[in-house]
């Protein structure tokens, strides 16, 4: 938008197509004239089953019906249901619950929660960073905030974690402002599908430790970990957790946690900020700010997504089953993975590094010109800046196999 | 709070204690001592019935029961579901609906519609205002986002409307800044009961107009209507809304859609800003701004919320039974009113002007103390700043009518 008229830009850069909407309408539009078949519709940000149908816990959604008139009309208090905060850790953590002081929060989702983390710990005007492979309303996020976003480069060109892109983006931010903020989408990363290894892990925490010395700096670390029971080994994958154990005082760790996927429930806005932080103090100034910033928001939090995952936590037996709902629609999407990434070797098609998730990544030029070769084939993915984006949450096993080829040939035909 | 440590002020002035929840808690534990019967609990904004339980519209429960699994889990677009936005329109206006450009976006609830209405209609560093008599978060909510918050006397000494305070602060605020954002909460005001009248109305616009022949300047009306559904008339109490036809384009009404109180759905967040204006220009660019406000906020609201609202009005039977029901619960709150009102004057206990909702206000000096002298007789109500808020809400027509002479006793032991 060029000139604004009655609203005020607060840095907003508004404008633009929304191409995930503009590209799924085509998809529909070719589902309608060729049938679901040959139409491969990989831009949903959401797991559908081989027919192209939206994946439901039939478990959740079970107890969603038998909740009580209460569970869904009373106020939640703006902090949370106390249960459910409690439970959130638990999902959060799994059996690697980081010895120091832990509180949460209430949001609407993981985006609600990222924006009370910059709501609280950054300024106006202040620079938030993230990889430059990055999920978008990253940027809206800090725009919506009079803040703004500079991205590092998420990969070195041996494919392996630029950790010297990573420590230079905080040496530059911090000769800037005494804060330092990160999105740390890991893991299976929003839109690559890469996870924080061990050592990337070593090298994150030793330059935190590192400009953590000066006093005067705060350090902020902000995980994204949306698809975190999309990992090959969800249970173990959580063992990076226990990295947060004393922790200096003036590092503060947020996770921002999220039922929509997990528990496929997108569509019901449940979510939770959590704080991590060797001072008790500082986590108590966190539940006192989180609720006066959600008080001033949203106010609370729909009652009902927060009672389900408290019904779920509270029996051993639902518990069981939604874990192995869960299970089968997670090893349904690692079998996809692992059919994109095969046919992609054997196609010489270049990805960027993926382990899991919903999301895979094919750098390319031209990616808009790429895109719209695709759509001759009926295959439709999201143009990315420097690349495409395909979603394995929404194609079949079959089509994850097939498409390969065709990206390829699309990519040599359009750049040669 | 007096110091911050890890967390950044940005004008929040954090700290005090909850006093609703105070005050709950203890009502909670006279029940617990003395039963219901001696209890009189007028601290809670929900219907109870008159056994002190919550009131929950079957006919919505139904719906909400009766959903799709997609209606359930599937995200909405951030705007919110087109046929909601529509339905909204009709929920808010009724038969008066203006001729003017009207658009709609989603929000959880009453509170994130002035979220929005707030961050994108003025500027950090600006004022706000509203009554002297005001719902507290709507202090939260300018400081959450850097902006302030300064009041207007509601009422004159005779109990009129104070419009010569509205317009001193209106002219006082328009000599700081170009824009004027006013919340106005009306009808059946939260937490007087007024209504602003056909006069009333008459000289907020005229001053508005008058204001607005400064091209310079912009004039925003915020109208918070949640407790519109518990007027005497509520379909015509609407009438109003047919003033905002042919407004100069600097002036702006926004509306805060709610669907916690008209359909007791308070725990799920249903909600909406509304935006009226005589520019379709404005219109367009209320539609795009809101949108990515909530993209950069809480993404997108809770679907089964929307689609609740949905099945109502698509289903006139439905719509009819709901109608019904609402219809019953206004008439309770009605009569709990009328018996407050006519207590009071026999007890010769002065009131602020009331006509309907949820609450209405003793002012007094000293309300701390006065709280605590009616706890001593089992009475819980809300010490404001200058007064008392009494939730006729939360209590029986009886107990109504039996709290004025109590309430009248204990300001005269108290104040003398």
């Amino acid at each position: 938008m060029s000139q604004f008229l009655m609203a005020q830009p607060n840095g907003r850069v508004v404008g633009g197509k929304d191409k995930v909407f503009e590209i799924s309408g085509k998809a529909k539009a070719a589902i309608a004239k060729y049938g679901k078949e040959p139409v491969s519709n990989a831009t949903i940000g959401a797991i559908m089953d081989d027919d192209g149908n939206l994946v439901v816990l039939s478990s959740v959604l079970e107890v969603l019906r038998s909740l009580s008139p209460e569970d869904y009309a009373e106020y939640a208090p703006p902090a949370g249901l106390p249960a459910y905060l409690d439970y959130a850790k638990q999902a959060v953590f799994g059996k690697y619950r980081p010895e120091a002081f832990i509180a949460a929060a209430a949001a609407p989702g993981g985006t609600g929660a990222l924006r009370n983390a910059v709501s609280l710990y950054t300024c106006p005007g202040d620079v938030i960073t993230t990889a430059d492979w990055n999920w978008g309303p990253y940027k809206t996020l800090c725009q919506e905030q009079g803040r703004s976003l500079e991205t590092y480069n998420y990969f070195a060109a041996d494919g392996s974690f630029d950790l010297a892109s990573f420590n230079a983006k905080m040496s530059d931010i911090l000769a800037r402002q005494p804060r330092f903020m990160v999105f740390l989408n890991t893991p299976a990363h929003n839109p690559t599908g890469y996870c924080l290894s061990p050592e990337d892990w070593d090298g994150v925490l030793a330059s935190t430790l590192e400009a953590a010395k000066d006093p005067e700096k705060k350090i902020i670390l902000v995980l994204d970990i949306a698809y975190i029971d999309f990992c090959k080994d969800p249970e173990n994958e959580r063992a990076f957790f226990k990295r947060f154990e004393n922790l200096p005082e003036n590092v503060l760790v947020l996770v921002a946690f999220s039922m929509s996927k997990s528990y496929t429930m997108y569509g019901m806005r449940g979510g939770a900020l959590l704080c991590i932080s060797s001072s008790q103090a500082v986590a108590d100034e966190f539940a006192t700010v989180a609720a006066f910033a959600s008080r001033g928001t949203w106010s609370n939090c729909n009652r009902s997504a927060m009672t389900v995952l408290t019904r779920i936590y509270e029996n051993p037996e639902l518990k069981a089953r939604v874990d192995a709902e869960q299970a089968e629609i997670r090893d349904m999407l690692l079998r996809r993975g692992d059919a994109f990434v095969q046919a992609a070797k054997e196609a010489d098609l270049k990805m960027t590094p993926f382990s899991a998730g919903f999301f895979c990544v094919i750098p390319c030029e031209n990616p808009d010109a790429v895109c719209e070769e695709l759509q001759k084939d009926n295959i439709f993915v999201l143009a990315l800046a420097k690349g495409l984006r395909v979603s394995i949450a929404s194609v079949s096993e079959a089509k994850c196999a097939a498409m390969p080829a065709k990206i390829k040939a699309a990519i040599t035909k359009v750049n040669g």
